[in-house]
C-alpha cells in the first residue's frame, strides 16, 4: 500500500482523491488545506482533513505528497519546501521556468533522500512522453501538438478579468484543416493563428457593453490577438446548463522518414471528459512510481521522461510482460 | 559514440542499418550474417560484413549487437547466446512465450554484466507502452489494439505455402465501425471477426485452380477461418507494381473512467509506410539505451516497459528538459 496526502483541495486535489479511490494499492490519509479544516469536507470517509503545519511531524505516515498547487505562485515554493522530508510529485506546468523548478527539487530530495516527481499530468507529462518516444525513434522529424476541444481556465480566466464581464468559458479548438496537413505527413509550416482557434462564451453584466467586452477579448495580448476568436453572450443560466464541464484533451502528431520518401505518422491522443479528473489519475500512477523508485534506493528530481512505464503501473513486472507486453 | 554490431541481414537488418545512419551518436562497425560474407553487399561504406562466428573475440569493438532474425527458431538460440558477452536487443514478439525468453536472456546478461532487451518494436513494444501507460492511469478501462491498413507477412507467406500460389500479399484491415465504437467510448465486446478483414492479393500459377485456392484460403485455421476474408487475384506484374511496400501500423485505443459518467479516451497510433523501416528505427533507439543503462551499470534483461523515454532519446535530459517537456 501506498499512504498518499494530498496538499491543496481545488479541482486537481479532488480529481487525485478519486483517482486514489480508484487505486487498489493507493490510500488517502488526509488532506492538508490552508484553509479552515472544519470549512473543508472530502469525499474519502476514511481520510482526515489536516492543517498543513501537521505536515511537519507526519513524515512516518505517508509516503508521498501530491502538492496540488497552481504553477504561478505556490509549486514553486511549496514543491522544495516539502521534497526533502516527502516523496513528492506536483503538475508544475509554467514550461519556461521547468529546469530551474527542477533543480531546486533535486536539491531538496537529493538531501532528504527522497523523490520528487514534477510537471506530471498530460502537458506536460503524457505529452511529453509522446514526443520523447518519437524523437528517439525518428531523428528526422517534426512534432506538432494540439490541444483541444477543451477549457482553458487561463483563457477563462482572463476573460472574467474584463468589466462588465459576470462569468465566462473559453474553449480552445483546433483547426481540422491543420491537423490533417500534419497527418498527411506533408510537415507543414503552421502560425500560432493556423494552429488553434479560441471560442468564448460570455455571461455580461446588465447594462455591460458588449461590443466594448467583444473589442477587448479579441484584441487582448497573448491571449486572443494572435487567434481567430468568437465571442458568444450567453446567460449565466445557459453557462451553468452547458458549459459546467472541463473537458480537454489535443494530440501530439509526430511526422518523420527513415529514408527518401519513407515516412512515418505517429500520433498520441486523448479526449478527457474532465481534464482535472485525468490529471489527479496521473499524478497518482506518478505517486505509486515515486514510492517505488525510493523504495529501490533512488533518490533525486525526476519527471516522467525519468520515470520506466512499469514503474507507474499497479501490476508486477512478471504480469506486464505475460499480460501486457 | 554507441558501436553498433547487427547480426542478420534481411528486411529488418536493412532497417536498422538506416536507422543507425540517421543517427548522429551511433556508428555501425560490422553486419555478421552465417551466409558467406562475400555475397552480402550492404549501404554503409565504413561497416564490415563478417561471418557469426567472428563475435567471438569483438567484444572489445562492439557496444551493442542488434540481433535480427526470427521470433520462432533464430531469436530463442541467438538471443541468449550472444547475451552473456554483448549488451544486444532483439524483436522477439511470440507474445505467449515471452516470460521464458526474458529468463533465458536475463540469465545471460546478469552473468555478462550486460544489458538485453527483448521483444522491441512496436507490437510488441511501442503499442506495450500504450497500453502500459493507459492501464497505469485508468485503472477502470480496458484496452483495444487494431492493426493495419498493413501487410502481415506471416499470413502471405501461410498463401504462399498453398498449392498452385505462385506470389501473394496479404493485408489486415481494422473495421472502421469497430474503430468508432471503440472511440466512442462504449467499450464494445468484439469478436475476431468484429475487430478486422483480411484481403489477398494472389498470384495463381498457369493452370491453377483459383476456386480451390480461394477456398482454401479462406478456410485456413488460426489464420483466415476466422475472419472475413476477399481473395483477389492479380497477375505477378500487378503484385510486384501496386504490392511492392511493406507498409503497416494501427492503434491502441483505451477506454476508461475516473468516476461515474466521466469519460476518457488514450489512442496510440501508427501509420507507418515501412515496417521494417520503423521497427529497426525502434531497435536503435534501444540500442541507446541499452549502451547507457550498462554505462550506468545496471545488468540483466529488459523490455521497453523497463526503460524510461528519456534514456532511448539522443539529447541529453537537460535539454528534453527545456525543450520537449
Amino acid at each position: 500500500m501506498t499512504r498518499i496526502g494530498i496538499l491543496g483541495y481545488g479541482n486537481l486535489g479532488r480529481g487525485v482523491e478519486k483517482a486514489v479511490a480508484a487505486n487498489p494499492d493507493q490510500e488517502l490519509v488526509a488532506v492538508f488545506t490552508r484553509r479552515n479544516p472544519a470549512s473543508v469536507s472530502i469525499a474519502t470517509p476514511t481520510a482526515e482533513v489536516l492543517p498543513t503545519e501537521d505536515l511537519d511531524h507526519m513524515t512516518g505516515e505517508i509516503d508521498v505528497l501530491i502538492i496540488c498547487g497552481g504553477s504561478a505562485t505556490d509549486l514553486p515554493v511549496m514543491t522544495p519546501m516539502y521534497a526533502q522530508k516527502y516523496n513528492v510529485v506536483d503538475s508544475f506546468d509554467t514550461h519556461a521556468k521547468i529546469p530551474v523548478h527542477f533543480d531546486k527539487v533535486d536539491h531538496a530530495s537529493q538531501a532528504g533522500g527522497k523523490i520528487g516527481i514534477i510537471s506530471a499530468g498530460w502537458d506536460p507529462g503524457m505529452f511529453s512522453i509522446a514526443r520523447c518516444y518519437s524523437h528517439a525513434i525518428l531523428p528526422d522529424g517534426a512534432d506538432y501538438t494540439f490541444w483541444g476541444r477543451g477549457v482553458s481556465q487561463g483563457h477563462s480566466d482572463a476573460i472574467r478579468r474584463i468589466d462588465g464581464v459576470a462569468d465566462a468559458r473559453q474553449y480552445t479548438i483546433p483547426v481540422e484543416s491543420a491537423v490533417e496537413a500534419v497527418r498527411s505527413g506533408s510537415r507543414p509550416e503552421l502560425t500560432t493563428r493556423q494552429k488553434h482557434t479560441r471560442e468564448c462564451f460570455v455571461v455580461a453584466r446588465e447594462g455591460a457593453d458588449t461590443e466594448k467586452i467583444r473589442h477587448e477579448i479579441e484584441t487582448m495580448p497573448n491571449y486572443f490577438a494572435d487567434y481567430d476568436t468568437t465571442v458568444h453572450f450567453i446567460s449565466q443560466e445557459e453557462l451553468d446548463r452547458d458549459h459546467k464541464g472541463l473537458p480537454h484533451g489535443g494530440s501530439v502528431i509526430y511526422s518523420g522518414s527513415t529514408s527518401e520518401g519513407t515516412n512515418h505518422v505517429i500520433e498520441y491522443s486523448l479526449k478527457l471528459d474532465s481534464n482535472p479528473e485525468f490529471t489527479g489519475a496521473v499524478l497518482a500512477a506518478c505517486a505509486r512510481a515515486a514510492h517505488r523508485m525510493n523504495q529501490d534506493g533512488q533518490k533525486g528530481a525526476r519527471t516522467m521522461l525519468d520515470i520506466a512505464p512499469a514503474y507507474l503501473c499497479a501490476q508486477s513486472a512478471d504480469e506486464l510482460r505475460s499480460h501486457l507486453l
